[in-house]
């Protein structure tokens, strides 16, 4: 078991939970609790730890154990064991479960977010900075049938262990990519043949008055500057959410959600009516 | 200038930043920062204070002084000054502003829920817990065009100053009551001809299969527990948003703001056709 905040393991664990340069050096990120665990696809997943009591109860022990031996690796696979204290030092919550793993990135291309048995459905971030927001949308995402999300490099990382948390998994379901470059990717989804959306607060159309079966891209942008208008003028439509009384803005999980799933209403209405 | 913790007022303010049982006895919640400062009904403010520097800044005085003149109290308004250091421990923020009032709660009944304009919309929320969750609820629920919103007692505290918040001013324009009998108050909000719809994991109808144009409440409940059995079964209809992948529920926020927006849908589109 390991008890020291020295050993080299522990301290490469904090460094994967602090720092984003480590993880993409290290192609990994972090997922904790049982129920992301259990999420983790077979081909991903690299080292196991947990805490003390939690390998000390028999359901403890027995759900790590299950979910190894479905995916054929309890032999393999070394469970570490360290001390409450110190996983409570590598966890990223208050109450930690007591289990963790490290978990190889996700490497996709741009075809990968256009699905495969549907009309392409994306969401397309620009510096979207809040943890939680970003963590919501891509459960989100996944609930409404979106195919991929596509992020300029200044959105928050989805690899922080705030938001793999919040993504309840869909971390491993939903294609993601970050650009670099959002101007010219947003170009190759529109050469693709994707409507680009933007949701704008002067945006001329109603969102509902838009349809959406087709090849759809929404933009989102920052929490409180909103899209830039460099990236907002590629938008082949501006779209807006109509607000009563005096609110000025929605949050941006909120606004992105409703928006995603009216795209996923019209695509269920268009295939009763077909 | 105060500058000292165990100042009286200061002293009392921590209070009721920490404790809904001081807000309620002294019948009075505090609202923080310039924007939410500028919302305040003229009746409802009660005291003001600033930090030092805040009130140094020419841009922080002018805005205390518009405000207060826009309400015509400029003269029978005190506004005491408190130093940068006691400012912080009084704030609820990383980065307080520096400017903050005692504010009196409000009181409505159940009638000011169902609106007057409009056929009733409402919200009624059971046992929802997350402070962030309430507060982009309440400012959804504006923007959707709810017109009120009934709480079960053991929701969280909408005068707590993360919910006052993060409603972003709404907590001054959504009528809201706390009920001690939900099942009771439910019974009067059917008996009012409002057609009363949960959300629900099991409910049989898709929610955009619905008719909402009529008066209509939504049942939204505990983050994790979901609507307990003797609330679920008060509704006249379970409703269920689909969700695609392996996604197993939405958010709360999420999904309350899905069947709000929903019902302004097709209240617009209602309207279009008449």
């Amino acid at each position: 078991m390991i008890t020291s905040k020295s050993n080299a393991k522990v301290r490469n664990l904090i460094a994967l939970k602090r720092k984003a340069s480590e993880r993409n050096a290290q192609d990994v990120f972090l997922v904790e609790g049982i129920k992301m665990f259990r999420e983790i696809p077979a081909a991903q997943l690299r080292e196991v730890y947990t805490s003390e009591s939690f390998l000390k109860s028999e359901a403890g022990r027995k759900a790590v154990e299950a979910v190894l031996a479905a995916q054929d690796r309890l032999k393999e696979t070394v469970v570490e064991t360290v001390s409450d204290e110190i996983f409570r030092n590598l966890s990223d919550t208050q109450s930690p479960q007591g289990v963790m793993a490290v978990v190889s990135q996700q490497h996709y291309r741009l075809e990968d977010l256009f699905g495969q048995h549907t009309e392409p459905l994306l969401l397309i971030l620009e510096n979207l900075q809040d943890p939680g927001n970003l963590g919501t949308i891509i459960r989100t995402a996944e609930g409404a049938g979106v195919t991929g999300i596509l992020m300029s490099r200044g959105t928050a990382d989805l690899y922080n262990p705030k938001v793999t948390r919040s993504t309840m998994g869909s971390i491993f379901r939903v294609p993601f990519l970050y650009t670099d470059d959002l101007s010219g990717t947003i170009g190759k989804v529109k050469q693709a043949g994707v409507t680009v959306c933007a949701a704008h607060l002067q945006g001329r159309h109603t969102y509902d008055g838009e349809d959406y079966t087709k090849g759809t891209a929404f933009l989102i942008g920052n929490e409180s500057r909103g899209l830039s208008d460099g990236i907002s003028e590629l938008a082949d439509v501006r779209v807006r959410i109509p607000m009563a009384g005096k609110v000025e803005s929605l949050n941006a999980a909120v606004a992105a959600s409703i928006l995603m799933y009216e795209a996923g209403r019209q695509r269920r209405a268009g295939r009763k009516d077909t």
